[in-house]
């Protein structure tokens, strides 16, 4: 018996007037605009239009709680107040230089009516490509925490259309090829989940600043009415907070287009707080090798033993050839206690400050100043952080005291969650997105800020544009990289890179771990890939950190390939996609930064494609050497991926440059400034 | 980085035979086959066949803990053993008066290899027509309980089809319009779901024996992969179990027509334990009218003042309304303080012994027994069981005082959440499915039967079957019944019964509360059905208490309808469907229970339907006056809903009826044996 619609009825059949009431704000251009509206029986609803059009309708904005009754309905606005904001801010690095922040922003207070009377301000701020918001919740009258079982926020799509987006809560972490159904056939989608609506509008959700709360995911209701649901936690409420504070806030791009959506991405650095680290000059963009590709093709192992990978004789073999061909970076994975047993399962037996015996560190890292090699360390926790953290401290100035400036971070885990150290001293298992997590991968790289040390997070938690406030946390993983191709079932498929282009890479930078020259994973399986397309994803796909991830002989053996990624900037003053179809083909366009140099990278799904790359970003007035890297006439991903044509000419501002991908092809060029 | 994968492919490397072991038991007719098996990795998955023909593919196993690792994997066969049981059992009360359970059983025990060796068993039984499994997990070694976080039961549907289905998790409750997708559009649904595989397989996923469990739900994965998920609790496990403990039944029926579909529900009894009240004969099905359906017109109110509806003249006045039209039942809302003030998001002034200042309940009650009449009491909780449960025992005590022997229980509520005492003694908020609420609705059951008193529960936790071991517990809601048609928005469209008969009607009965002969609802607002479909949901829509739920004067006015609504029974010897598809139309038959008549019901969808009745269920040499109650010629669901025509004929078995339903409409035929 739903007596809310009698109250409602009732309130209608006494004549008394609707409570509804609205207050929007506009994008500075007028663009998208956002509106907040309480319905008669005073439940709070936004909605969001582009150019008058319905992008987002009603939807719904709430909390559940575990302790106290939902905040849903009932409610009344009691102040609003707009302002706007325009600056331009600079990047210690990424994918532009320089981003303009410019939105108008409306903060609307709301109470609830008698009796309860609670309050919350939702902030908003629209953006002429993008809109966010967020809840400010205050403190509890009586001094308890706030406990919330569900936030209720809706994203209540106005039409129909494609969308691509990964399965959430399956097998706690971000690894799942992409689903591209309609929006009215999305299931439970982690984020960042893109759309195309019937009209043509490209709408991307997603959060910034995850920060003391719990990941977002996004169901779908029924019809194209998705939901907020929030990650779980092992002791109830989903997120746990004493006193005001924030909630990260829910961000839609909305744009006319591809190339357009791309670039909408910087929301999530914009929404962001500024840098808090201070000098981060430390925090170096860096290309780098590894000892990692062999455990991936079971020829050698992290575990000690015959096969062992991380020897110090394979790290000091590695260390030359790194100084050989000037690669700053050198991961090794495997060097300390903890590899051998069920380590999967575990995690206990991880020790993050003892090699093993015929991993010699101080020698290794030694060698490696002398040769100007920059190790990367890896703390592969097997999701236990109860054991990382114990020695957290310890381990960052183990790394420090060796000259070691970055860290992989890693939890895999087959335990069914993180296993965490709960308030009683026990282990709680939690998940890798929920509020303990995003609580842990702060500390961890706040931790490691204090030792001026990088932090590249796998299986890690979303990217929500943290790396503006702390810029040492340069990478992460969080979906199918490379290692796929090795063992993975299915291998990435060529449409891939295609989606992740604009769901993951929406959110930030990914350590996709490209240049597999070989085009071979484990046991001789071919990968899903041509040889040009291993060298344009290293300018599709953005990380300040870049892996040349293959075998040091397939390099020796591919030079052609291995020039390219040996040059191929880390970092960019600028970035354009030239053209693009979401879940079809990706071009785009980026220039190195604090030069005058441009690359261009295109993919391409399972379908040969012809483009036409418009070199109109050039420099006017100044002829480049084009290098291009291009599918041959044989190639097509897999065995016949070799065939690669590496061709020059002379190019300027305004010339066109024909390109045909093969099937699960690319391209790759280099436009340097004569 | 997925090392699973890797030990996956080392296995097969270094050549060690797979572990993949399987072991299956078919049901008794050899229909259905339930394999359970292990990969490679040791991970269990079971999957059904029909005739040989995947129905579910492989489908995993496992749960996820909040305070110990996952069992998903490194499983291994201990020990398997098979059953056969042949049986057939007496309800007191029922669709049906005997139901046969005839199954073959398999109990497969598996344990974890090293090295934590936990084991668990699953108990499979196989019936032509459906499956049902459940775990049984021991006692943990250190004594503590099982916290569960998830259960990771998979159902991997081999064939995309239609499914209708309710929303899981949506503002606590369970009534919601059916949505009629493809499988592979699913979001997260309640159960019953039900689907028609491409091939024609009639599939309805759901559970039996919720008891001291969380409810479990439905939500895709992605494509046509399904899996179980919990009701959330304020405290993080969604289930909490110390010893040894079986789950629920997960119950699959499989059948290649609706009408086979609904016969197979009775799974759900077959799968709870016997009686376990004794001497049931105090359990009585019964016919019933009421004060309200004022109170959903809004010309009452159940709070005090000028409009109460719960007077003492009020019910004196309806006392003799059903005692001389032979109705034995009353019900009676709004008779109790608390119902003064915003009830709807608190709860806490209810109580459940003092009834207003003009309600005299032992003049009553007096005279209610005086004339035959029996009262349903009312027990609206607002969700708060905190307060309900500190009532409890006095409040079936005051029933009993009074001779009523029969309540109707309520849970509406918009505080987000039950409102529970904690074992801290502090108030939590918990889902209406959830483990606690599971144990409160047999708490009240339990302390019901103890005073010979009947529980019909509305807003309730759904029906897993346990009206088998607990027969007082008549009926429930658990959806959108005919108060919708009051002021639902939308009303109740007429596809939604077609959907309700193959969904929430495999559970168990609904007091639906047909009868509104008046074809009205608030403020003059037409209700979409006709006269005639209004009879014929007594037939169709199964409860062992059916109101008669239309306001005194119009029953007055409508006395051909009435005549039939005080005839149709409410208890059945044996029901038949016998012509259905899901989501258009239903014909059912039913013979009454301890006498020789037959009673047919049919509704249609929003399309006008010609069905043909055939009388093949009558006894043979037999007459019998058939009375047809069908839609006239000008009817239409809504305002030309009143067009009725009454007809009679002698008919015998083999007769062939030939009727057309208006759209919207419907039929009912009585056929008594002369």
């Amino acid at each position: 018996m739903l007596v809310r619609f009698i109250a409602a009825l009732s309130l209608l059949f006494t004549a008394v007037p609707a409570m509804a009431e609205a207050v929007s704000v506009d994008s500075p251009g007028k663009v998208l605009k956002v509106t907040l509206d309480l319905n008669g029986e005073g439940r709070l609803h936004y909605r969001v239009d582009r150019l008058g059009k319905p992008v987002i309708g009603e939807s719904q904005l709430g909390f559940l709680f575990t302790d106290q009754p939902q905040m849903l309905r009932n409610f009344e606005i009691v102040g609003q107040r707009i302002r706007e904001q325009d600056d331009t801010w600079t990047t210690p690095w990424g994918e532009d230089r320089t981003i303009r922040n410019h939105y108008r922003e409306m903060i609307v207070d709301v109470s609830e009516k008698s009796p309860l009377r609670r309050r919350m301000v939702i902030e908003i701020r629209a953006y002429d490509d993008g809109i966010g918001f967020r809840y400010r919740l205050p403190a509890r009258d009586s001094g308890k925490a706030t406990n919330i079982a569900e936030e209720l926020t809706q994203f209540r799509l106005a039409h129909d259309g494609k969308a691509w987006w990964a399965p959430a809560f399956e097998s706690n972490r971000e690894e799942y090829l992409y689903n591209a159904t309609q929006v009215s056939g999305i299931a439970t989608a982690q984020t960042p989940l893109t759309m195309v609506l019937t009209d043509g509008t490209h709408v991307s959700i997603h959060e910034a600043a995850l920060v003391d709360y719990s990941g977002m995911n996004v169901a779908r209701v029924e019809g194209t009415l998705l939901k907020a649901v929030l990650t779980p936690s092992s002791t109830g409420a989903k997120v746990s907070r004493t006193g005001e504070f924030t909630t990260p806030w829910r961000m839609v791009t909305i744009t006319p287009d591809a190339p357009s959506l791309y670039a909408a991405r910087n929301l999530v650095l914009n929404l962001n707080e500024a840098n808090k680290l201070g000098d981060v000059s430390w925090v170096k963009p860096r290309k780098y090798v590894g000892i990692w590709w062999g455990m991936h093709l079971d020829t050698q192992t992290w575990a000690s033993g015959a096969k062992h990978g991380a020897t110090t004789e394979n790290a000091l073999k590695l260390i030359d050839f790194a100084a050989k061909h000037k690669i700053p970076g050198m991961l090794i994975e495997g060097w300390n206690i903890g590899w051998d047993g069920d380590w999967f399962a575990n995690g206990w037996d991880f020790s993050f400050t003892k090699p093993y015996p015929d991993f010699d560190m101080p020698r290794i890292a030694a060698y490696a100043r002398k040769k100007g090699v920059h190790i990367i360390g890896h703390h592969e926790t097997s999701a236990n952080i109860a054991n990382y953290e114990a020695q957290l401290g310890g381990a960052m100035d183990y790394y420090r005291a060796n000259g070691i400036d970055a860290v992989k971070t890693g939890y895999v885990s087959d335990a069914g969650g993180v296993q965490a150290r709960g308030a009683d001293g026990q282990i709680d298992f939690e998940w890798h997105e929920g509020q303990v997590m995003s609580r842990h991968h702060l500390k961890v790289v706040t931790e490691a800020a204090k030792r001026r040390i990088m932090v590249n997070a796998h299986e890690p938690i979303k990217d929500t544009g943290l790396r503006r406030t702390y810029p040492n946390w340069v990478s992460r993983e969080g979906q199918r990289g490379m290692e796929y191709n090795a063992w993975g079932v299915p291998k990435n498929p060529p449409v891939y890179d295609t989606e992740l282009f604009f769901t993951r890479m929406m959110a930030g930078p990914m350590d996709y771990t490209p240049g597999i020259v070989s085009l071979k994973g484990r046991g001789d399986t071919d990968i899903l890939s041509t040889l040009a397309r291993q060298l344009a994803l290293y300018v599709v796909i953005y990380s300040p950190v870049q892996m040349a991830a293959d075998l040091q002989e397939n390099y020796e053996a591919s030079p052609v390939a291995f020039d390219f990624i040996k040059q191929v900037p880390v970092d960019w003053d600028e970035t354009r996609v030239l053209d693009a179809t979401v879940g079809e083909h990706v071009v785009v366009a980026r220039k190195e930064r604090g030069r005058p140099d441009w690359y261009v990278g295109g993919v391409t799904d399972g379908s040969a494609r012809n483009v036409t790359v418009s070199l109109d970003f050039l420099d006017a007035g100044k002829s480049y050497n084009a290098i291009i890297y291009r599918d041959g006439p044989t190639a097509e991903a897999g065995p016949k991926g070799k065939d690669m044509i590496r061709e020059s000419r002379v190019v300027r501002r305004g010339d066109r440059v024909e390109l045909a991908m093969a099937p699960g092809g690319g391209f790759a060029i280099r436009l340097s400034r004569r």
